[in-house]
């Protein structure tokens, strides 16, 4: 059999959302993503980069990434670690980009050996966390009335960080008494700030607090864990896995995503060394499409919490084939990652 | 397609060596390991089992732990973490046992998809390193005489903490004047012995010491790593994940084995998490036949160093596949993890 090159391409897709959706440090009306597209053998495997200007990346770095990785693609989808030596040899960081090019080399794997990509990381369907449902900072009636609206979703995640946080939560907690609620400060707080915020907001249940300081304040990180009685995790402050180390004993857990760190099989790696320093793990996302969240929902089943809500925040969604059942990503039977472009026509079920 | 349970069966084999091997804490003449078969769907994939009495395990412990492991084995080799959760639950430990059933699934894996489990595992085969070969303890004339013999390894590990160790080492150097030297003393030391020792070896030339204390003894590492200008590895003190934080500082790298951590994914792992905690790593073996060796080689180009062995030092070798390329084991294009039983017929290439 002749060697036959992988070619890929990319390209941005704007991705609107169904409301404007803001967190402690900015607003979003639109998402604007890289899909990333790689032809093998006939087989096409695709995957999307959800840039961050806060981790340093917009879809043109994404684009002008893709055009320096894709180059030394080679020959060989299943050629992983050859390829990632390549990668770091010609441009390191760009996560986002990585995240999109490793999706797409799982779903061409995938596609070519004719089974889904989970089944062949070993992974168990059963154990996927339900997934929370993200409510943005807003006023604490539209607050309210989205939680309420996200009835099916057990649990919510509600950003904080905005000065009125104890508001928001009551008007939240008045409509969901029952749900299970996890917050996200996106670094909005000092280390004191922190205490004092979380402080004023345990009356209302929270399961779990999220970087509730700055990305580099791994000893505000401590400080503020030991003074509440909520677990607290690190999402800015985790991103590579020297970082995990450093975080173990500082934080309960962590927040790791595909698009920070780099692909599925990356964010899998630090799911490993997590459990081994003995940090809980929350599988989280970007503001991304039904192909985004199918990688994401490849971590799904090796972590302890959810948070892969991306796509259910947007007005469309350009993939289909990820279906929700009592809250939990469904790992489908399709072959790759199990999503395809809503205009495509369905595939043979592997 | 209806579901098929995976069966399995397992038996000891007789490994006769070559020569007596002896190392610190004992003499060997013939190995005694289990062979595990699990057939699937008309196919069978094999594990070898390398016992130690010394983690607490013989031939009829791992006979004893297959009798259990196997029932809960389940209908799906691919569904590895499934079965990782039901053997969690049924029996803890047994890493021996998990080895030989783990390798073998990976073996069915391959077959079943046609691929190498290398491919499917993503690894660089261009990235295996060469192995060392094994000098037992012995009379410094027939260390000696086992060395020159041992011309086509560029490297060679001799067993040390005999009393001898400097009339050994220096009847191996003068045959073999620039090969590479690693000694290992199989935590035959106390700290003080230790750097005593190795600064009477240091004239020899050695590339790095494995275990020189008593594995509980993680100070006493640091404390010869920080007395003597040859890198300490760890191989007793490491077996679990929870044991890399704690070498991190004190070593500068780990020896893993797919006998000592449950299998050759479980190594992976590992291998992963040593990397993030910036130690060193080299992959080693028990006395085992190709079979267990070729579960070895699948960690293999993750790691710096590689001392597979095992299967060099017998008189016969049940296996059959497993190529030796310049000191390098070569990773097979046959389905699975590359090897057969001898009185098997070659397989088709895949």
């Amino acid at each position: 059999m002749t060697a036959q090159p992988i070619t890929w391409r990319a390209y941005p897709i704007d991705l609107p959302l169904r409301d404007p959706f803001t967190i402690a440090r900015s607003t979003r009306i639109v998402a604007r993503d890289v899909i990333v597209e790689l032809t093998w053998r006939g087989l096409t495997g695709r995957g999307e980069a959800a840039p961050s200007a806060y981790y340093g990346e917009t879809v043109e770095t994404v684009l002008a990434a893709v055009d320096r990785l894709g180059p030394v693609l080679g020959d060989d989808p299943y050629a992983l670690d050859a390829i990632r030596s390549r990668w770091d040899a010609t441009l390191r960081g760009n996560a986002a980009a990585r995240a999109a090019l490793e999706t797409a080399l799982l779903d061409l794997i995938g596609r070519d050996s004719v089974r889904p990509a989970w089944r062949l990381l070993g992974l168990d369907p059963g154990r996927m966390p339900v997934t929370s449902f993200t409510i943005g900072i807003d006023t604490p009636e539209v607050m309210a009335r989205k939680a309420a609206a996200a009835k099916d979703y057990p649990t919510l995640k509600v950003k904080v960080g905005s000065g009125s946080d104890r508001a928001n939560l009551a008007a939240i907690r008045s409509v969901r008494p029952d749900a299970t609620i996890r917050v996200d400060a996106n670094a909005a707080w000092s280390a004191r700030e922190a205490v004092r915020s979380i402080e004023s907001l345990l009356e209302f249940g929270l399961e779990f607090v999220e970087q509730p300081v700055a990305a580099a304040d791994l000893d505000g990180l401590r400080f503020v864990r030991e003074r509440v009685p909520v677990p607290i995790f690190a999402d800015e402050s985790c991103l590579r896995p020297e970082d995990l180390p450093r975080l173990a004993g500082r934080v309960d857990g962590v927040v790791l995503k595909v698009a920070k760190h780099g692909g599925p099989l990356a964010t899998l790696r630090l799911a490993d060394l997590a459990r081994a320093l003995d940090l809980r793990i929350m599988i989280g996302c970007m503001v991304e499409s039904s192909l985004g969240i199918a990688a994401g929902c490849l971590a799904g089943p090796r972590a302890d919490h959810v948070d892969l809500d991306g796509n259910l925040l947007l007005a469309g969604d350009p993939f289909t084939g990820l279906e929700l059942t009592g809250g939990r990503w469904q790992l489908s039977a399709a072959p790759g990652i199990g999503v395809r472009p809503c205009a495509d026509t369905p595939e043979v079920k592997g």
